[in-house]
This record gives structure tokens, sequence and C-alpha cells, in this order.
């Protein structure tokens, strides 16, 4: 059996996303900045796609920005902010320690030119709490920036309460909405966000193409300069057959939304139930304010990348941490961040489930998953300490 | 008749490179970044792209690097000599009157941070001198940028010349290649460069992908920061439908290089010899070293903008100056450039040819194109005025 459970990874590209990209690359070949006819229907067809992704957050048109995807996006808004900021002497940005390392590494570069960067703990349920965001913002304070949903551990983050607050204060909000679009009702107003980055690839869309909301009037600086393309603030020739082609994954996804959350999030509860029989193991990330796909398990006395490659030698594919940090051998921030030791956060696994994902796969990986992880135990060390006494268990 | 004459704007994807994108999208979903073998086939597959495109530009696979596109790749080339000029207390960058604006708008940016930014004249050919760039390279000079073809006038720079120059004085070359790359022979060691930039969609690929080529050794920071991919210096998932599609296009169009050029230089040069009948116009950009698919025009007392749009009556899809800059009241600055006044300078017409342009249509255009201006002509008052006298011809 073949088990795709690597959705917060990537997702397969939807068909109809494809079929979209497929027929507007053949159909709609001009340049949009092109003033002939062939060149006027690309601009419309960009337009419309941008009036639709805007329509599904709930903003206006001219607040989306097409980008290259979720990265670039968080980049852009937090630069944007920042120069703003500095402007008028305001250096201290707010965030949290389970950020994307787009948002993380922006704030590590801006740190080292200056800034003063804050970022907030998170309790062991992976979620921050809106006293600590309340006591961080202060009159220096140009940007507060909370993931709407953490990519690792699923759990969803209070940003609508943040955002009353920093509207109250005048400080600008960035959401890093790449892992809860198009997974959970998301809309820019309830959030009082400012800045929201999205990515295509999350939601059955093309790689390489994804969003940034701006609220009217928030700064926005180029973080590519050139042509006038996007009213100026991104240079490039549009990628419209991918933009149409998030636009239709993303109707897609939304049109779905309902029936989506509760069919997998039962999936994913019967999975999450299966899984905590394995005995010594902790569910990551909050129970209930969690994203309806993510299971996210440390299990103690084995080694999260040996269980992904026996797991793959099934058919399965998982992911320990996130995929953009694997190959590196420091273990999650964001498990570190919920209060897992080293050994512990070591010894992780992510599944993250889709629309595809049928109750059939569900007890393939509870069936296999427990099995891999004995015998794991069997053969570790650690484990063997453990069960002797020569070593406490912390699970 | 319907004849796309635009290409320099964009081309139309090549049917093999749009099955490619279609394939990899199906089959290799997976992210490069995970461990299980559905993100290992995909790793390979991306190593294997990019093995082909280091191939054909005559490097090593580790020089290369994927992007979104042109834009990106000039934006973060310049940023990145730039940042370690400004360590070595070197802030003078030599240039070109004639760059695409991703670079002369990053230049203005730098500039506005204290950089000394030298544009380089051009001759009226359109072609910068060698030796004006010899003089303009001083001891604070850390990067020379020189584009490889003129997307407007189709003018081919001494880049591997000044390339020489720059390896004997120790100053980095960035070359923006993005009209150059599949249209005439592009090797990185000939041309001596540090940095090449090139954009899938000027080659038939797909839109939103690009690459650089960074010479190991020289500098290269990030543009967008975030995840480990791109051996850390570009962050975001890889876009590997759209890099393997660019790199197939790649393949196809080098492979058929020489055919290719001979076509559609012929057709150009026939194109030429019919539209320079057509009195009081001038070609611009040089007669001999002008991209293979490239046709421009100033013709006098008429606006380019009305030649576009009565062109695209009769099924013309043409530009004047370059896409990214239209909708722009201000004239061309590469015209300006070339010695065109501001009159002049706005009746111009670029006609970029393609693989699939044929006979038929360059005897459309060259029947079409005369007769619209003849038209315009007989209802402008400026025209009417050179005829009658009271102001002089200036071609």
């Amino acid at each position: 059996m073949f088990v795709y459970a690597d959705n917060a990874a990537t997702t397969k590209i939807r068909p109809a996303a494809l079929q979209k990209y497929v027929e507007i690359s053949e159909q709609f070949f001009g340049n949009p900045s092109s003033l002939h006819t062939a060149g006027q229907r690309a601009k419309e067809e960009l337009e419309r796609c941008r009036a639709k992704v805007a329509s599904l957050l709930g903003c206006n048109t001219r607040e989306i920005y097409f980008t290259s995807g979720g990265s670039e996006s968080d980049n852009q808004a937090i630069e944007s902010a920042a120069i703003a900021g500095a402007k008028k002497g305001k250096k201290r940005i707010v965030s949290t320690a389970i950020e994307h390392h787009a948002v993380l590494h922006t704030l590590n570069k801006l740190q080292k030119e200056g800034f003063e960067i804050v970022l907030l703990p998170v309790g062991e349920n992976g979620i921050v709490s809106v006293a600590d965001a309340e006591k961080a913002i202060n009159s220096n304070t140009c940007l507060v920036s909370v993931m709407l949903a953490n990519n690792e551990i699923g759990s969803i983050q209070p940003v609508a309460e943040i955002g009353k607050l920093c509207r109250e204060r005048g400080v600008l909000l960035h959401t890093d909405a790449v892992q809860a679009v198009g997974h959970m009702p998301v809309d820019v107003k309830e959030l009082s966000c400012d800045y929201l980055a999205l990515s295509a690839h999350k939601f059955g869309g093309p790689r390489g193409v994804g969003a940034l909301y701006v609220k009217t009037g928030a700064p926005l600086f180029n973080l590519i300069e050139g042509g006038a393309q996007e009213r100026g603030k991104r240079a490039g020739t549009e990628n419209l057959p991918a933009i149409a082609a998030m636009a239709e994954a993303l109707g897609e996804a939304c049109e779905n939304l309902p029936s989506y959350m509760r069919r997998v999030s039962a999936l994913r509860d019967k999975l999450i139930e299966n899984l905590s029989k394995i005995p010594h193991c902790a569910l990551n990330g909050d129970r209930e304010k969690r994203l309806c796909g993510n299971v996210s398990f440390c299990f103690e006395g084995i080694e999260g990348e040996s269980l992904l490659l026996l797991l793959d030698d099934k058919g399965i594919c998982a992911s320990s941490g996130s995929a953009c940090t694997s190959g590196s051998l420091d273990p999650s921030h964001v498990l570190l961040a919920i209060g897992r030791v080293h050994d512990v956060a070591h010894g992780s696994l992510r599944l993250s489930l889709s629309e595809d994902t049928t109750e059939e796969e569900i007890d393939y990986l509870s069936e296999e998953i427990p099995k891999v992880v004995e015998y794991l135990r069997s053969i570790s060390p650690v484990w063997r300490d453990l069960q002797e006494g020569r070593r406490s268990y912390i699970l």
C-alpha cells in the first residue's frame, strides 16, 4: 500500500488545477503587460484570478499581490513593515518561537541590522498566549508576526485576538497562513491582519506560486525590483498559468472546506487515538485547536529518521519536523519550544493528511506505525536503558 | 491571419515543455526536502535538471541556482555583489544605459543606499564600447553588469571582451542573458562572467521560473530567506515541474540553435529589408550584431501605441519598447540611449520572431505594416507639418 501522508510538505496538484495550468498556458500565452489582444486577454484573466483569490480571503482585489510562494510573501511582508518601522524609529518586532524559517530567518537578518526581535514562547500545547503578546508590544513595535497554524504540530494560533490588539495599538500584523489557507476558514477581516502569506502547493495548487494580502494603506516595498507588474510592487512577468491554477485550487478547497474539515478531522482523530496507544508517546500540539489534517507525535527511545526510512519501506510517506529543515541534525525548534527535550524531539513523526486520505490508509498507518516503533525500540540502546531502569521515562 | 510577433515579451510554451510540466507534476509530487522515496525521487529529478541546465551553459552543476525568473536572478546577483563590495569598501558599480529595469531599478535602489552607479552610454547601434567600460572600472568597482542582448533593439553586447577585462581587474561581472539564452550560443566560460541570469519563458519554457549562474567563489546572498533549498541560497519549495519544463525547453532550444538561428535570421533580414522601404524610418540597433529574431524600427510622424492597436486589429501582436514598461508614457530609455529624440522614440515598433514564425507571416507583416504606417501618417498633424516643411525630418 502507498500512503502519502506528507501533505504539509507539499500536496499533489488537484487535477482541475493542473488542467487549468495547461489551458491557460496554451490559450493565454500573451504577456499581461503587452497592449495587443493576446496580452490584454492575459491581463483580464490575471485580474479575474486576483478577484477570485481576494473574494475567497474576504478582501479587495487590489489587496492581493501574486508572488513565487509563501517564503517570498513572508519575506516581503516582514521587510516592508521593517523598512516602514525603521523610518519612524520603531525597530522592535514581536513574533513567536515556532514560526516557519521564512519568518525566523528574515527576523534574524533584521536583528543583525539592528532590529530588536522578541520571540514569544508557546505553551505545551504549542499555542502562543495573547497576554504575552500584549505585554511584548510597546511603543517601539513596528510589527507583530504570528503564524495562523503551525506547519509541524498543527496548532492554531489566536491570530484574530492578537489582530485586535495590534489594531488598538496601531501596530502592523503579519500572519504566515501557508498551512492554514484551504484547510480552515481564513478571512483577513476576521483576523484583523495587515499582511497574510499563502502558498498554492499547500492546498493542491502548483508549486512556485503564492500570494501576499496587503491591507490598503499598509506599507509595501519591493523585494524584487524591475518591471511595473503587480502595481509596481513585484517585478517579473506574471506566472499566469500558475496563478490561474492556484485560483482554481483555492476555489475548490474553499468550496469543499466544511465537508473536507469534517471528514479529515475524523480520520485525524481516529489516527491520533490509535497511535496514542503506543506506550511512552505524546501528541505534539493542541488536541482541539489543530489543523484538521495534522497528526504529530514524539516517541520515546527512537530516532525519527530511522522511523521515516522504515515507514518509507512500507510505502508510507511521512516527515519528522518540517520538510524545509530535514537533512539538518538539529532537533526541530518547534518541538523544543513546546518543551520536548532533545532526545524526545528527535523521535518525532508528522503525518499530514489530505482530501485524498482514505479510511483504509488510516487503518494501514494505525497498524504499521506501532510495529515499526516497536521494532526500532527493540534495537535501541536508549530503550533498553529505559526498560531496565538505568534511565527515566520522560513521556 | 494571426501573427504573434512579440516573443521577446513572452513565448508560447513548447509542447514538450508543457508535457514535461504535467508529467513531473503528476509523477514527481514529493517535496525534494522530504526524506521518503517520493521526496528523494523529486530531489534526483531536480538535480538532473540542474545538471542539464549547467551542461547547456558550460558550467558546473553546483553553479546553477533556480529562481522564479529573470528579474529575481538579476536582483540577487547584483545585490550579492553589492553586499560583498560594500564589505570591502568598494561601492562603485558600472553598467549600461540600456539595461532591463530589473537591473536599472536595482541599481537605483543601491544608489540611494550610497553606491556610485556609472551607466555607460551606447553607440547609435546600441552597443556599449569596451574602451568605455575599461575607463569606467576603477579600484572602487565591485561589479560590472552588462546585458548580453538588449530586449528592445536586439543589440548584442561585447560581454566576453568586458569579461576578460573584469577578470584582469578582479571585478565581478554580471550579465542579464534573459533575451540571449536559447537564441544565440551562450557559454559562461567564454563570457568570463561571474553571474548570468536567464528566464525560461523567453525560450519556450514556462513562466515563473529562471536560473542564476554563479561562478564558484563569487559571493551569493539570499534575496529570499527561509528553508535550506538551493544550498541555502534561495528559500521556498523548489518549483520542480517548472524547473523540469525549463530544462526541457532549454535542451530543445540549444539542440536546434544553429538551424533556428539560420532560419529565423533570414526571416528577420527579409522583414528588415521590406520595412526599410517605408520612407523616413530607421532600424534600431545594430544591423549585424543583433538577436536573430529582433526587428525594431522607428517611424517618423506616428505614435507607436496607435500603430500597435491598428496592427492588433489585423491580428498582429507586436510591441513598442519592452512589455515591462508598456502602459508608461515615457519613451523607451533604450531608444533615447541610442540617440532617438522623444518624438521619434514614440514611433517605435518591435517585432520579435520565433521558431514558429513562417514565410507567410513575414509576407503578411511586410504588407500590412507599411499600410498602417501610411494610414497613421495620413491623419497625423506632425506628418503634415513635416510634409509641408513646417518641421524638419529627423529620419
